[in-house]
């Protein structure tokens, strides 16, 4: 782990990036449409800010406009792995990117947007990316998955694996680390970033760790054996979700930025008027080891650390999280299973103690010894400046709401057979995943 | 197969419908929007006509815009089945819908657009909906998959199987067929509807019927048993698709009807200025057997007869299909995997032969002896007037492209499986796989 931190902190030096707040209408390259206040990147490409109309009806709130990031393009978030006899190594990236909080991160071998790797911005071309482009060796994971639908209007990134042989040639700045070293990293605070999170979580199971003595380690095990039952069958699973996503009334349309309600710009940047949820910003990037050494670009600020966190549970041994089924207004396919909680405490401080996310004093007030993993972690830094989110996995022996429409207990063979497809986990269920699937390489 | 017929009849004259022609202007209760042009139900309910605008470039026709009908809302397209000694009943209903060719069809238990099945027509209840509303039996099929992607703006219909004890009353107008009653009727023209073909394609497989003699009934038999191999493993055919639809090139804008080109307003109706594709027309309905007793409607009427096709062959004695990653502006998931051929060959009649669509001649070519399955059947007749394809199946025993991009031979069971998530396979291929299917009811 020294050795991994080294590397890091050369990396670091070497890939110093500077980042400073630039109001956005002072952002080069980026416009402000005249008809539509939209922001846009003179050449057409990149992302759009854009304004989305949500109406959801018998909801508490029932109708809000939002400024979103609308960025059509599939991406390729790809590791490639190889398997030795000391198990499987993946080449794992240092890399910085002008949202993370402290320097960089541990990153996925590509990680291309389409303009990135059709060269739009006429920088380097991406190391590795003909490896998923085209690949050789085999493709042990390759999926569409959303990104957060609170910011992003159906944002989905391209997911892959691909195993090579060991004549790969490690460049400047990449690093093979084992499977057991990456699962070490993932306790680190906002270290391992988004992308890389989720194709790990993405990532099929490899070979079968011993069980140990009959604790949570084992049953966790046991979870990710698609041998083990569970409490429902995926076909209830699937039956369960497909009612959810016929009968739930919201709709979504996009509108033009200039038509939002309850935001404005001020101080060069755009904020809700009750300073809650997140501010559009301009940020000016001046770095030495990127594609290009130097640019502007609008991002989202969050306000406040969010909480996400699975509720656990040994069901006939095998471990169960309790999945939520989630609405966001910028899914693709308007409902995907969520963690148990995921939230921002601060933005329900104003409101009664009855509107606050269902489980979330529960996570907050479990006893240490049941907390089985919580690590602060970064959100993309790409496009999210210092998203932050507490991740907790907590242990309950109790089914805290037996029967609740919107809850189920799966096992963890079930999200990963999920997984195999688009758009039934969503992005920070898929981190938790990975962080739940690291603590098999944690001693008990 | 009398018996049926008899029913048929019975039912035909007791649900007598008059459908006549009317121009859209005159439709009751339907308004044009004077801003947009996009024809609406004065309720906001049901659906709309309005205009999209698509662009695909690199391809031979790189942009367009046309009409095309939104309704968002999910439906429910539902079979009740009993499985009986004898095996298993499916209940039927004999439906008439306008745009039918020849009165009533066979039709699936339950067939409710949610404005349907909560009344804003005000009509009377759907019979046996709380079957699939609070299922109390085993739900053997329960998934949102998509319609015509030239034609709907991201309709989506959930389809779902329902098992239930041998306690249900039969309503009037409804039935228990045998699945080999229903597999032989999909041989006779314009009889079994859309809606029931694709909740059929949607069930999984019940039993296994004994292998007869080596033949292609075996050899199809052998393609719906998941203990078989295929050509490709099923994660290769994933990897496939998930390239195709990250790297695609096309991007669709819902505009308003108003903005469409090439398109116009003559004699009541809106037409493209070629006389090609298809026309918007209103009618008048009168009906007796329906939910309420009369009313009026836009409708697509597409000009001339498609022609939809596998070709089939057995590879390594297991039967499989060549399916096409095929784009349709309206898909929820951009590309959807079609039958190998799918068209209206008279749009490519004023076109040199080399634009013609792949294995088109092929299909309509082959010898009458390898050709498994030729029926006309008609596509929805509450939105399409007079819709109809003719589906083959034919037998080659030579891979006619090896290696194309756009194509793979997948084996049944893989289409099965498929078939249990949402947008894989398109409605045509549905078609085609339930025609298929009943194949394996037929003597060899």
């Amino acid at each position: 782990m020294l050795d991994v931190r080294n590397w890091f902190e050369e990396v670091a030096e070497r890939t110093a990036m500077t980042v400073e707040r630039l109001p956005l209408d002072e952002l080069g390259g980026w416009s402000r449409c005249a008809s539509t206040g939209n922001i846009r990147h003179d050449s057409g490409k990149f992302f759009t800010v854009q304004g989305l109309d949500v109406r959801f009806p018998g909801r508490a709130v029932d109708a809000w406009t939002q400024p979103i990031i609308n960025q059509p393009e599939v991406g390729i978030l790809g590791i490639l792995i190889r398997r030795l006899d000391g198990g499987p190594q993946l080449l794992m990236q240092a890399k910085n990117e002008p949202g993370n909080h402290d320097g960089p991160q541990v990153s996925p071998t590509v990680q291309a947007t389409r303009s990135n790797y059709t060269r739009v911005h006429k920088g380097r071309p991406v190391p590795y990316l003909e490896h998923f482009r085209n690949p050789s060796g085999r493709v042990l994971a390759d999926v569409r998955q959303s990104e957060q639908g609170a910011w992003f209007y159906r944002k989905r990134n391209r997911n892959m694996v691909v195993e090579v042989g060991e004549d790969v040639e490690v460049l400047d700045g990449f690093r093979w680390l084992t499977l057991e070293q990456v699962h070490g990293l993932l306790a680190v605070p906002d270290l391992v970033n988004m992308d890389a999170r989720t194709v790990l979580a993405c990532l099929p199971v490899l070979g079968r760790p011993a069980l140990g003595a009959d604790g949570f380690r084992a049953a966790l095990i046991r979870s990710r054996d698609p041998r083990q039952g569970a409490e429902h069958g995926i076909d209830e699973v699937l039956s369960w979700l497909s009612g959810i996503r016929s009968t739930v009334d919201i709709s979504t349309e996009p509108i033009p930025l200039n038509r939002i309600r309850h935001w404005h710009r001020t101080g060069g940047k755009i904020s809700h008027e009750s300073g809650r949820f997140f501010d559009i910003i301009g940020v000016r990037v001046v770095s030495a080891g990127r594609e290009v050494t130097g640019w502007t670009q609008p991002m989202i600020e969050p306000i406040g650390t969010g909480v996400v966190a699975f509720l656990v549970r040994r069901i006939g041994g095998v471990l169960h999280a309790l999945v939520h089924a989630r609405v966001e207004p910028g899914y693709t396919d308007v409902v995907e299973l969520a963690p148990t909680v995921q939230c921002v405490p601060a933005n329900y401080d104003h409101l009664p103690p009855a509107a606050r996310p269902l489980f979330l004093d529960a996570v907050l007030g479990a006893p240490p010894g049941r907390i089985r993993y919580d690590t602060v972690l970064s959100e993309e830094g790409g496009r999210f400046y210092h998203a932050r989110n507490r991740y907790l996995i907590v242990e309950t022996d109790e089914d805290p709401a037996p029967g609740h429409p919107d809850f189920r207990w799966l096992a963890m063979h079930q999200v990963v057979e999920l997984l195999r497809h688009s758009y039934y986990l969503n992005v920070q269920a898929r981190t938790l995943s990975a962080c739940l699937d690291s603590l098999t390489s944690a001693a008990e």
